[in-house]
């Protein structure tokens, strides 16, 4: 089933079943995101007990309606979500999105079987049951009963856990991650996770996508949609231990499948697999932010020893490679260097380095055909300079933005306190990647790395 | 060699050999942090060329002093210190640290063998060189050139890097982890990790020892002492890949040894490794501020489905197990959810959970003989209430400490946003550990149940 979700994220009209004057209750918080959102489109309250609601015409039924309907919301307890689904069919509506719960996360399987026959053959798919439904950034428009819009930016999220979505907003919000969309998926029992992709591969808005999976459906579609995508994919897949699919079992009512077999194809097909979400935020903000490395081979600026040496068993750790300084760069780096010291790979500026250290560091391996991403750290020591250091990341990337001299990957990596903390903020109010941790700089790396791969291999395809 | 840093971490008379009036040298910053000191100590500068510096009178010579001295500061040229080494032996001198570098960083070996030589048989030993020195929290001493004073706390921290140690104080101050006392152990020529692991052990203002390792000189003693250490051991060993030792032997001219091998040898000890700083002061901030778990049977509470399955995969992923609730344990729980709701492990207490439910929650766990480690988790979502969640944490954390009910470890985990972010420093502050990230929380509880697994074998040695 091809589905192109243009109308479902962009609809001229929208229908709330379940819509209510009562501001505890969904039905009324869905209605209202609706309404406030910065988005033009036609919107229609529907409650048989109710003439009007927030100021809009509210109607009994949805065949009611005057007009085609692109959208409809179901925000009523689970046993009174079938007669609904059939007069959507009536209605010819394109897209419904059931927020109830009381389906298969509890058991309740049978519910969802008829509610897919009632729709087999039509036109009408549905997102859900059991979802928040989504938020839509790049367009304004909040299809969902939970208050606050992302960052706008090009991160596409899709989670299969609302509340877990709705966590993601706050810490993306907070790191200062953009999102174009942020879906929560539900029960997955019509739309599901391909669908998502495959509409994200081509979506103009969104240059990253992450997943929060617990059970997969159709695994071939699954894979088959990560294979064919033409942006970087990131999943975090939970329920690997046994006592985690016991509990996705009674969160969502999926199996969470064998978690090996998941984890070689979600590889296999390209995909970028994501410890926690933190993670992936931390791979997608570098995915957004830098362009990929063109291969594994990466140098490291610092200006202590000990943060290069750690950077380098990170990145080793994760296939990465730090390779000798050839010939040239070597000299090049002596230059910038005080007097007795060797250039290495680690590049040590050692403690006192300030802008220019820093800046001419960066620049000489950005020319240097043999490193293919740089990472940039600074420990906040003794005779450290933080604010030359950040103004020197900034002004790097800022010269290969406007340039497009090198498509070389940048990131930062920092050890220090409070005032570092502060000029860090700059940098990710920018969009420049930096980390505080050696191992989460080094597989936002990898995830650069492995993007590279990628497009080869789309190249290759093509 | 016995070791008693008694007179070292509290010295009753200091000399600052190369002190300097020039602001910009390493002399003048090493004698001013010993004068700004809230600490009572003899203090003599020692340069050949004056007569007073910083209000001190000022001695030609060690031997000139009057009066026993207890420790000497060396920041002169490497060619020139052997000399002062001569000197300390005459004067019966307890300590000495050679902050000056050039000696086997830089392939100068020979020079710490004569050194070496020269002090054998003597009472005399020496810290460094190529260090930062030393600065004792616990005591208000400050011996190091660098500027700062961390955080007073019981995490004792050894770094062989200068740089990321004193990074680690900014880090550790920015986490609300306090510190009893840092000290950079640099080429480690005579002083090394052992001495000062066995030191830590009986100090009675540390609770846990950190260290950052490049590499290990004597690796019997290092093993033995970790062994014996009353105190929860962490280690970052770095240098682990061929690139890492290759950055190494340029940093501090140590080898990094068979990474494999140094593994083993840590985690037989009762040593727990961490991958990066960051996961050490983690485990630092969960072993200073909760009781050890007396086995791995871990409880989640958490009020998105979501956030309890990435907790649980992390536990299970590091030898945690997240059993079934008991009988007894379902009946309470059944009774502060909501009536559809059924308990489970994790405890979803669904997204409204307020302060009632969390409190409850976490006292039944705590209650349950099968459950030795508890993790209380919030995902900021549409309808969750962090300042009741982190109210209750705040709330069981004081009571386990006023009662000493339970004994049990309780950690937090949270997903979310600037208004959660705030809230947590709230917590930090008053010592309570809580994570932004499930890995880490997870990582956190091991450190914990490794310390009962240490305390348990303590008891059956003694």
């Amino acid at each position: 089933m091809k589905t192109d979700l243009e109308t479902f994220f962009k609809p001229k009209s929208v229908a709330v079943v379940g819509a209510s004057k009562n501001p505890t209750k969904i039905g009324h918080a869905a209605l209202k995101n609706i309404l406030i959102s910065d988005y033009e489109c036609k919107l229609y309250p529907v409650n048989p007990n109710e003439d009007e609601i927030l100021g809009l015409k509210c109607y009994k039924k949805i065949t009611d309606i005057p007009g085609s309907l692109d959208l409809v919301l179901i925000s009523i307890p689970a046993p009174l979500v079938n007669p609904i689904v059939e007069d959507c069919v009536k209605k010819n509506v394109k897209w419904a999105i059931i927020i109830s719960s009381g389906f298969s996360e509890i058991g309740n399987h049978e519910q969802e079987e008829q509610i897919k026959k009632i729709i087999e053959g039509t036109n009408l798919r549905i997102l859900g049951p059991n979802t928040m439904g989504y938020k839509n950034a790049s367009d304004n428009l909040d299809v969902s009963f939970v208050f606050g819009m992302p960052r706008k930016g090009n991160v596409a999220v899709v989670s299969q856990s609302g509340a877990l979505g709705m966590g993601m907003i706050y810490l993306a919000n907070n790191e200062f991650v953009g999102l174009s969309k942020i879906i929560g998926v539900g029960n997955k029992m019509d739309i599901d996770d391909h669908d998502l992709i495959n509409y994200f591969s081509t979506d103009q808005d969104t240059k990253v996508i992450g997943l929060y999976v617990e059970g997969i459906r159709n695994g071939r579609a699954f894979m088959d949609s990560i294979k064919k995508c033409k942006k970087p994919v990131l999943i975090v897949k939970s329920g690997q231990s046994a006592a985690g699919a016991r509990a996705t079992a009674s969160h969502t009512g999926s199996m969470a499948g064998s978690d090996q077999i998941y984890g070689a194809a979600i590889k296999q097909a390209g995909g970028i697999r994501c410890r926690d979400i933190v993670e992936l935020f931390d791979m997608a903000r570098a995915l957004a932010g830098q362009p990929a490395a063109q291969g594994n081979r990466i140098g490291i600026i610092t200006n202590g020893g000990g943060l290069g040496i750690m950077l380098t068993d990170a990145c080793e750790a994760n296939g990465l490679t730090i390779p000798k300084l050839s010939p040239n760069t070597y000299k090049k780096m002596e230059k910038i260097l005080p007097p007795v010291i060797k250039p290495n790979n680690p590049v040590d500026l050692v403690a006192d380095a300030g802008f220019f250290r820093y800046w001419s560091a960066t620049r000489i391996l950005l020319e240097d055909p043999n490193i293919d991403g740089i990472i940039v750290a600074s420990v906040h020591a003794g005779y450290a300079r933080p604010q030359e250091y950040t103004g020197a990341i900034l002004k790097m990337v800022h010269q290969q933005k406007l340039h497009h001299e090198y498509k070389k990957p940048i990131l930062g990596c920092w050890v220090g306190g409070k005032e570092f903390e502060d000029l860090v903020l700059d940098l990710k109010a920018v969009g420049v990647p930096i980390y505080p941790s050696s191992w989460r700089c080094a597989r936002a790396m990898f995830s650069l790395y492995q993007d590279g791969e990628r497009l080869k291999h789309e190249k290759q395809r093509s």
